[in-house]
């Protein structure tokens, strides 16, 4: 979940519910979304009221990496000292909150995405990983017959294309293709690398709304990247 | 050992005898010293007459890596060129030797360090590990009940709690507690992470003891690190 | 091949012909040759009339490193374009060809080398690691009974000597003695790390060529590095 918010924000407000966790956030440009949310059922034990944290991601990664393969982590709040106290194995670690008074939560657009595609990841990275060397944009599309994701350089080009028999799930009744910076579909697509697929939705010079389960299907992932214009 | 020694110094004076080899150094900055020996069974063959060697640590160390798992070693004196001679394999290696005449041999001091613990050398790596994000220094205390390891940061803090039962052993009558560099520490420390424990003999505000065995119980190490005196 | 042709040159012109494909190239410095050949069996399918292709070497390993283990590559000509169209898995990548017009094919002098041995390339490799640490030069020398890779620095040396038994050949009548870069050497050496044994044909003071084969022996590669002459 953390690794998956770092590609965004290195500090994010959560809300803490009775049934689980969720946070939405925006880059600090302006180009990208998260909407994600944690079931409480995530977790060996989860017990909250609701209330906010602000964290600093970058270090809550780095203390969670203290843990071995079979060490239980233990996150509570000391309401006293407004910390949050991890203990893992026999250490006990306390972290300063962030002041979330600048955070303000964004509201998710109401989009009407007329493609969608199920892909596997695995192939999605690929092709990104093939167009890092050859442009900094990409072009997503859908047809009712597949996907193809392009990226042109001056000299050279990647083009990775799915017939439909090639996806896990294909709707699509009308071309759709839309252009996007590929820095940020590759670090929202690189964070799913553990899931088998991702689900697109996709229009006309319109945002792209990747999802994907984590934690087991206990948890849920929205991100929304707004488009590039293509200038002629 | 090589690895061990290289904690403190880049160069050392290795004392020869017939029945092993034995090193005392301190580091550049007398903060720490060394005090090593290796008994003649750590060697697959071994015979030497008494003298003393100036040994690049560093080098010494990379012309080692080339050894392949089960090649032997050999380490003989060219007494007319003086150099070492290491062969490898079909590969014969000629080493100069470092001139040992300003290398000072410590003595050392004559310490009552009222309090004795023996502890999983996996436990406190990961105890400095957690404390490195938060502080250059650390806390080493014991009582009657415990060992307990802490670091305190402006606003995040990390404790590693060890009760006796969590110890392979504890002698401990009052309790002590001193302050010590965490580098220098972690140093020490991360050189026994082969060792399954290590032994601390601790005071208060005083230096603080490290032993461990190396090469198969037929070496021994006693590092002593001191304190730091906390300014108030 | 590609990895093995990096190794002089990052541009380099392909011959193409209905067997197979060649290449010939020297250094920017002049120091190096490289002759090299695959044949069409090295391939799962080849079909191609005489061309020549200018091909950016670094550029081409990057994009063949897409492929997972079991992807087929397919590379065909687009004439229209003149541009390498790669295909791997649901990828395709198009790629600018090289100008060649610059590149000169040297001409293979004909050298008459007295000494020839067929050695292990790990025994090789891990007497060049040695080498390293000590020196930029080694000679590389032969006797009817064996030969001797040799390294010589300020206070340090190194000596791999391999008696006729430990080489898989021998064909030596006199001595022969050559000094060479350490650098040139060392890279064409590791660039065979996956071959068994390599073939050093030698003289004294004679360029040293260097056979391997590639690509499960449906390639040959010959290298030729020219000898330093010692300054007394």
């Amino acid at each position: 979940m953390l690794n998956v918010v770092a590609t965004l924000v290195d500090e994010a407000k959560f809300n803490i519910k009775e049934d689980g966790i969720s946070l939405r956030a925006v880059d600090p440009a302006h180009v990208a979304m998260i909407d994600l949310s944690l079931k409480s059922s995530a977790f060996d034990s989860y017990k909250a009221t609701e209330s906010e944290f602000g964290i600093d991601i970058t270090k809550m990664i780095d203390v969670l990496k203290l843990a071995k393969p079979n060490d239980i982590i233990s996150i509570t709040h000391d309401e006293e000292k407004n910390k949050l106290i991890l203990k893992i194995a026999n250490i006990t670690r306390s972290m300063a909150l962030v002041d979330t008074t600048g955070m303000v939560e964004p509201k998710v657009p109401n989009l009407s995405l007329p493609a969608k595609v199920v892909i596997s990841t695995v192939e999605l990275i690929q092709g990104i990983r093939a167009s890092e060397a050859v442009s900094d944009h990409i072009t997503l599309s859908t047809t009712p017959d597949g996907f193809e994701l392009e990226s042109e350089g001056d000299t050279d080009a990647v083009n990775l294309k799915l017939t439909k028999d090639l996806l896990t799930e294909l709707k699509c009744k009308e071309n759709v293709k839309s252009l996007f910076s590929l820095d940020y579909f590759s670090n929202m697509i690189k964070s799913a690398a553990n899931e088998k697929t991702v689900t697109m939705n996709l229009g006309t010079d319109f945002p792209v709304k990747i999802e994907f389960n984590i934690a087991n299907d206990n948890g849920e992932v929205h991100y929304l990247l707004a488009p590039r214009i293509e200038s002629e």
